[in-house]
C-alpha cells in the first residue's frame, strides 16, 4: 500500500482532502474491478466497484472497503450488500461520510463531477497530474512486473527472429510472435503488434497485414507483452537481402539508440536524450526522415509519463521505465526503428528487452 | 462516406455548422491514424492527424482534406505539408476556417476545448449522443465486418470446445483460442478471453488464470474477435462430469437467452428483452445470482449502445448489433453465461456467432 501512502503525502502537500481516482483505479487498487478508489488524507481508501465485480474485487484487491453498486434494484444474495444508487450517488455519499471539503480527481465527463458536486458540496479539482507523478517513479513491486513483461517481449522478438523469410506473411509473424507471448504468460498485447515489411516499413504505425515479406526490404517488428497489467515495448527491424541504402538506415539507428542512452541517468533533462539521438540521425543526413519523438515511459499504460521529444519539459529520475526509440522511414527506400525498454538509475540505465 | 451524409443531415436538424469528432475518429475516417475529425455542415470532412501518421492516414481513409501537426519545428521531406502547431490550434483554426459558430463535439477534456474556444470562439456543445445514435445502427458495409467478426469468433469457441478438458489450465485455452482467431484475420481481443473454471467461474469478469481445469466444475469461456475495428463477443459454458446443480444453472441460462431472443424484433423496448432473460431465471429460483445486464450494442467497441438492463430506455432497431448473454453465479456451485452477438431484424433477429 506504498502507493496510498504517496498519494496522502501529496494530498497533504496540496491541501487535499480526498482524492477521487476514476482512470488510475488499477494503478491504486491492483485490480479492474473497480469503477473509482477514494483515497481520504487521513483514513483508509474506499474502493467502488458494480455489483457484479464485488466477488472479483474482494479476491484482487488489498484496499478492504469496498462497496458496490448497483442501478436497478435486484434481489440480494445472503450477506451481500449492496447500494441501489447510481455511481456518482455513491460517490458522492462516501466523500459526504469522509466529510472531505478539497477533492483533487484525476478524469470524469463535465456532467459526471457536476452531478457529484450537487449531492455533496466541495470544490473539485481536475488534478491529473498528482497521479502522473506518481506512476512516473516505478515502485520494486512494479519494477518486478515491468522486468517480466520485458522478458516476455524478447521471447516474443526471438520468435519473430526465427521466422522472418520471404513468402511469410506479417499476419503470420505477429500471430505466432503473441502466441508465444501468450504462452508465457503475457495477457495480451498493449497495442496492435507491428510487423511492417517492404512499403509498410515506411510507416511507423502500421500493423501487420496479410502482406509477404520479400527480398531486398527492411521489416520493423514492434511487439510488447502485459504482464500482471504491465507493459513493455520492443522494436527490431529486420533486413532480408538489404541493399546499401537500407543497411545505413539500419546501422544510423542503432547508432542513434546508442547515443540517447548513453545521455541517460538520474536528472538528465528529456529532451536531451532526444537530441542526441536526432543529432545522429541528423549527421547521417536523414533528419528530416525521424519524424516522432525518441521515447516514452512505460507502465500499466503504454504510453505515459515522461516524453522524450524535442520541446519536452520533463527531467528524468531514477526509477522511471521508459522506451528509447528513434526511427527513419524514407519513402520508397525502407523505415527502420530499434528500440527498448530501460530503467532510469542514479547513473545511466539498465536494459530490461534483453 | 454515407456515414458523413447521416451525420451532416443530423447537424442540419439540430443548428450545428460542424461537428468536432475526437472518439469517433475511426467510424467517421476508417483509420486510426486520425487525431480528429471535422464535419462541417455544408463542406468537405477534416481529418487531422500528427505528422508520424500522415501517410497511413492517406492510404487508410476515404477523406481527401487531411492535415497533419506537429507540436515542434522539424525539417520536412519534399512535398510534406504539417502546421507547425499543437493540436488544438490546428483544430481551432480549421473551425475558423469553415466558419463555425454553433460547434458539436464528442469529448475531449475540459482545458482542451477551453483552449479551442479562446482561439475560435463559438459555442461548443457536448453532444456525444449524436455519435452514439448513428452508430447504433449498422451499415451494410459493418455489418459485413461484424459478421465476419462473428464467424471468427465462432472458430475461436470451436477450439476451445476441443481443448476443454481436466488438466489443462485456463490460460492455454485462451492461448489456443486467441491464436486460432488471429491466423483468421482478427487483429486482437477486444477484452481479455475469459477461461472462468471452478470457483472463478462465478466471476463474470474473471480472465484467465494458471488455474487448471478440473471434474465437476463449470467453465465459462467468453471471447471476441476483432475484424477491422468491428468486434463480436460469444459465451459458451462448458460441463466437466457436472452435478445435478450444475446442468440446472447451464440449461436455465440457455432457456433464459432464448427467451430474450424471442423478444428481439424493430421497435421492442430493451428492457423488455431483458425482462423476458430475467423472468425465466426468476422462475427457476436464481434471480439473486443475476447480476449484471442481459445485453449492449457492439460495433467498433465491444460496449456500446443500446444497453438491455432493467431501468433501460433504449428501444431495439432493425440494424442494431448487440449481445445477449443471460448469466447464474452461484458461490461454491458454478457459474455459466451463455452469449451470441446478434442483428435486430424488422421482424425478429439474426444470429451472428453461429
Amino acid at each position: 500500500m506504498k502507493k496510498i501512502e504517496r498519494l496522502r503525502e501529496e494530498l497533504g502537500r496540496r491541501g487535499l482532502d480526498a482524492y477521487l481516482a476514476i482512470s488510475n483505479t488499477r494503478y491504486l487498487a491492483a485490480t479492474t474491478a473497480a469503477k473509482a478508489v477514494i483515497v481520504p488524507a487521513d483514513a483508509e481508501p474506499v474502493l467502488v466497484c458494480s455489483r457484479l465485480e464485488l466477488e472479483r474485487a474482494r479476491r484482487e484487491s488489498r484496499i478492504r472497503d469496498i462497496r458496490a453498486f448497483s442501478s436497478w434494484r435486484a434481489p440480494l444474495q445472503r450477506g451481500e450488500r449492496v447500494y441501489f444508487l447510481e455511481l456518482w450517488q455513491l460517490l458522492a455519499e462516501v466523500l459526504e461520510e469522509i466529510g472531505a471539503r478539497a477533492v483533487g480527481y484525476d478524469s470524469g465527463e463535465r456532467n459526471f463531477i457536476r452531478k457529484i458536486r450537487r449531492c455533496h458540496e466541495a470544490s473539485y479539482l481536475w488534478s491529473p497530474e498528482v497521479m502522473q507523478e506518481l506512476r512516473m517513479i516505478k515502485s520494486p513491486e512494479e519494477l518486478k512486473l515491468l522486468r517480466r513483461s520485458a522478458e516476455i517481449a524478447v521471447l516474443g522478438m526471438n520468435r519473430a527472429a526465427e521466422l522472418i523469410e520471404p513468402g511469410v506473411t506479417e499476419l503470420e509473424i505477429a500471430a505466432e510472435v503473441e502466441y508465444r507471448m501468450r504462452r508465457a504468460g503475457s495477457e495480451g498485447t498493449p497495442f496492435p503488434t507491428i510487423v511492417a515489411s517492404g512499403d509498410n516499413s515506411w510507416l511507423p504505425h502500421s500493423t501487420a497485414t496479410s502482406r509477404k515479406l520479400k527480398e531486398g526490404e527492411l521489416v520493423v517488428v514492434d511487439l510488447g507483452a502485459i504482464f500482471n497489467g504491465y507493459t513493455s515495448d520492443m522494436t527490431r527491424t529486420f533486413a532480408i537481402s538489404p541493399n546499401r541504402r537500407q543497411l545505413r538506415i539500419l546501422e544510423t539507428v542503432k547508432a542513434a539508440q546508442r547515443a540517447a542512452l548513453r545521455k541517460i541517468k538520474d536528472g538528465v533533462k528529456a529532451k536531451l536524450v532526444d537530441a542526441a539521438a536526432r543529432e545522429t540521425i541528423r549527421r547521417a543526413g536523414y533528419a528530416k526522415f525521424f519524424n516522432h519523438g525518441t521515447g516514452h515511459g512505460v507502465g500499466l499504460e503504454i504510453h505515459e509519463a515522461p516524453s522524450l521529444y524535442p520541446s519536452s519539459r520533463d527531467i528524468l529520475r531514477k526509477g522511471m521505465v521508459l522506451t528509447v526509440e528513434p526511427g527513419i522511414y524514407i519513402p520508397g527506400v525502407g523505415g527502420a526503428r530499434w528500440e527498448d525498454t530501460v530503467l532510469v538509475k542514479a547513473e545511466g540505465h539498465e536494459t530490461l528487452t534483453c
